[in-house]
């Protein structure tokens, strides 16, 4: 079976947003055995979404349309569909009533949020005064606007997707083309709507049309290889015809993924398991997750699973490694302390670096890199610190050390490690995002003590 | 003018990676008069790039195309666009000389990078050893691959849009469809290198091939307004026909954007400006800046204007606030010290909160935030203190304090602010980011005194 992909809306075709559904839904498909042939976007007018929506028709037995959906004027995708289909617009009563319903409920759970809303005195040197709360909502009732009515319309005979975290509901309406049957499915566009009714109603509705063929993937992330030495370490690694195999750089990783395909009742993961033994042993420890995951859920795994606490000094990084850290549920078990130290007089009385060791060596050296990892240590208690220090440009650089001068620094019981690179002036983005990378990386290898250097940046 | 954009590659059509190019080129095609009507992605297959580029010059006199032009068997579109315009393929030597030439430059450049990488210890504990450096790359020669040559093939008579940061170069060729001459533009898939060919080369052909009509635009941002509320308030800010009104919600702020048009010779900046003071009036503070630009530029801005420095502390937003300061060139001038004190221990020992303050209001407290605002500015000298503490979730809620409860204070010479905030269980990113903009936004009104709440998250 095969999908064309659909984006509606003048923000997508005119560039204010970028379309991320297409790619979602792509991925998703691609896991049942639905391939995706292609994607169009279309501006909100009826004359170009009918047009994309012919074409789509014309390539792939399904199109899917993200957007469009929405209460307004210029939202014409349902129209479109049901023309294109040559049926009338039928109201839903139960989808309407959801829809008031959401209204109504949207009301009452805006009253705590209003009622939290004390004004800030206007003097900011006065204490804060207790105002009255306001105990209700700006619009108490929070009727439902007209035109959503418009949302509980579809074409005759379509099947109807429930939004349940948003008002349009979405649905998949049947259009004969060239004697064969096709079908337009329906989602809005936003994104946290349309993947949750897409997971929900809209995958199980074509497993159940299509349940000849099943595919299974599985992704291996790793730091520190180009996409072309990974190929070159993949290469041979499945037999034609016993998995596909696709790379991805999705920087600062770089990631493979194996599909396998069968028959419903065939064992993928099985099959998949195997393979991963294999791809495993290929890799050895430029591996640091099976899976999409970043490089700070596998460091916080570790430091969980071994019982291990950190801190971290950052200069250069400016707390984009305490930010990854606490974004994984449960980080607050190894993670103790963050101090991000963007000046000298901080360095020192903060983390105790040496007045000597900022003069001679200077903030961006491998010594002043180790007496931050083991300030942070001693101030937290952490059994490891880790400490990074460097020049993200545009401006900072000196003799000898050019933008892109990075330094690292572990701090353990009994022993201490740092090291400079040399990471070259690519923007303050890359920098602290390879920085931090490249941080986490080290942390991670010091654990399971294997200590290779990852490849320089391509 | 009109264009149509063309992703090429199984990689976009296949989910794996998200198109940001097509977007890009229509926010920049825009700005020149060229108007976008529609976006097309296609698998790197001959049949669906041809009826792809077919279809584009159907719609549009011109298609820019992205990707697809590497060194390997499935980049066919230089192939499809000569078969298209029925051209011949010659080979531009001028072009071959300069990617030949950035292999032997890559080769040298490698070097320094493989010096740096001198072998860390197997065994952690060790001191680190000085091992000699690895005085060369691995592969010395690092000469250009035989199917790199096919990137300097272009279809007959197109004009070469030279690529000065890859090895692709870009090309413009010339087709006639229906009696008309339509233009094929084809550029790389890497965004950074695609960007540059489209400003210094693309942008100016298509400039001096339509003098005529001239856009300019002007993007407002703003915080704590839903985007229903922005429209509200700027309703009739213009006239019919005098710009063009757009709206447009970039997590966590909410945008307007203003275009207006006119010819060449037109003063479109004076009628912007114009426009720009009518916004300003109806959005008042709301109003962050002019500009697509993230809070944390508009703080350090307004910091180092009035000469402030700042500290923070942060639990829930876990260094996130730190990462944006940091993210702004220039922010070492204002931006002393984070302290990231996830763990409470920390909170007492690093920032001197009280025993008793955590025992009896908890480390979610409008009492702890105040003493961590406090805290940081004394252990910094920071002018004023900032700090976050809250429940991110899944996990921590309590009773009276359930996921998504967040306190923010600030401490100035002199005073103390703080507030406790219900913003919902949305996940932990959701949090983190609202948290860390509100934090800012609280900033920002305290450094131009105006202290009104932002409306709470829709």
């Amino acid at each position: 079976m095969t999908a064309v992909l659909l984006a509606i809306g003048d923000e997508i075709v005119g560039g204010l947003t970028i379309d991320t559904n297409s790619a979602f839904l792509a991925e998703r498909l691609r896991t049942i055995g639905v391939e995706p042939v292609g994607t169009l976007a279309a501006p909100d007018d009826e004359a170009a979404i009918l047009r994309a929506l012919e074409r789509g028709l014309e390539d792939a037995a399904i199109v899917i349309s993200t957007g469009g959906l929405g209460p307004t004027a210029d939202d014409l995708t349902t129209a479109c569909v049901a023309k294109l289909a040559g049926q009338e617009l039928r109201l839903d009563e139960s989808s309407l009533a959801k829809i008031e319903e959401r209204f109504r409920a949207r009301g009452r759970e805006m009253t705590p949020n209003r009622k939290a809303a004390e004004a800030m005195p206007k003097n900011p040197a006065e204490a804060m005064p207790k105002n009255p709360a306001e105990a209700m909502p700006k619009n108490p009732a929070e009727a439902m606007p007209k035109n959503n009515r418009k949302q509980a319309l579809f074409p005759e005979g379509s099947v109807i997707v429930p939004n349940p975290t948003g008002t349009a509901p979405g649905f998949i309406c049947e259009v004969e083309r060239g004697g064969r049957t096709r079908h337009v499915i329906c989602l809005p566009g936003v994104p946290r709507e349309m993947q949750r009714m897409l997971d929900e109603t809209v995958l199980p509705w074509l497993e159940a049309r299509s349940p000849q063929q099943r595919f299974s993937s599985r992704v291996f992330s790793t730091f520190g290889l180009a996409e072309s030495k990974l190929d070159e370490l993949l290469e041979g690694v499945v037999a034609p015809g016993e998995a596909r195999l696709a790379f991805r750089a999705a920087f600062p990783r770089v990631q493979a993924r194996l599909t396998v395909s069968g028959r419903a009742g065939d064992d993928l993961e099985e099959r998949l398991d195997e393979l991963e033994q294999r791809v495993r042993q290929r890799l050895g420890t430029h591996l640091y997750a099976v899976g999409d995951q970043g490089m700070e859920e596998t460091v916080v795994g570790l430091l969980r699973q071994r019982g291990i606490t950190m801190a971290v000094a950052e200069s250069c990084t400016g707390g984009l490694i305490g930010h990854r850290i606490t974004d994984v549920p449960g980080s607050s078990a190894c993670f103790i302390l963050d101090v991000v130290t963007y000046a000298n007089e901080a360095k020192r009385n903060v983390l105790g670096v040496r007045v000597e060791t900022l003069s001679e060596h200077g903030a961006v050296s491998t010594q002043t890199a180790e007496e931050m990892a083991t300030g942070v240590r001693r101030l937290s208690g952490a059994d490891l610190g880790v400490a990074t220090t460097g020049i993200a440009g545009p401006g900072g650089a000196t003799p000898g050390k050019p933008v892109g001068t990075v330094c690292i620094a572990l701090a353990w019981e009994g022993g201490v490690w740092s090291r400079r690179y040399q990471l070259g002036a690519r923007g303050r983005d890359w920098l602290k995002s390879w920085t931090a990378q490249l941080a986490l990386d080290r942390v991670r290898r010091w654990v399971i003590e294997d200590h290779d250097e990852p490849d320089p940046p391509e």
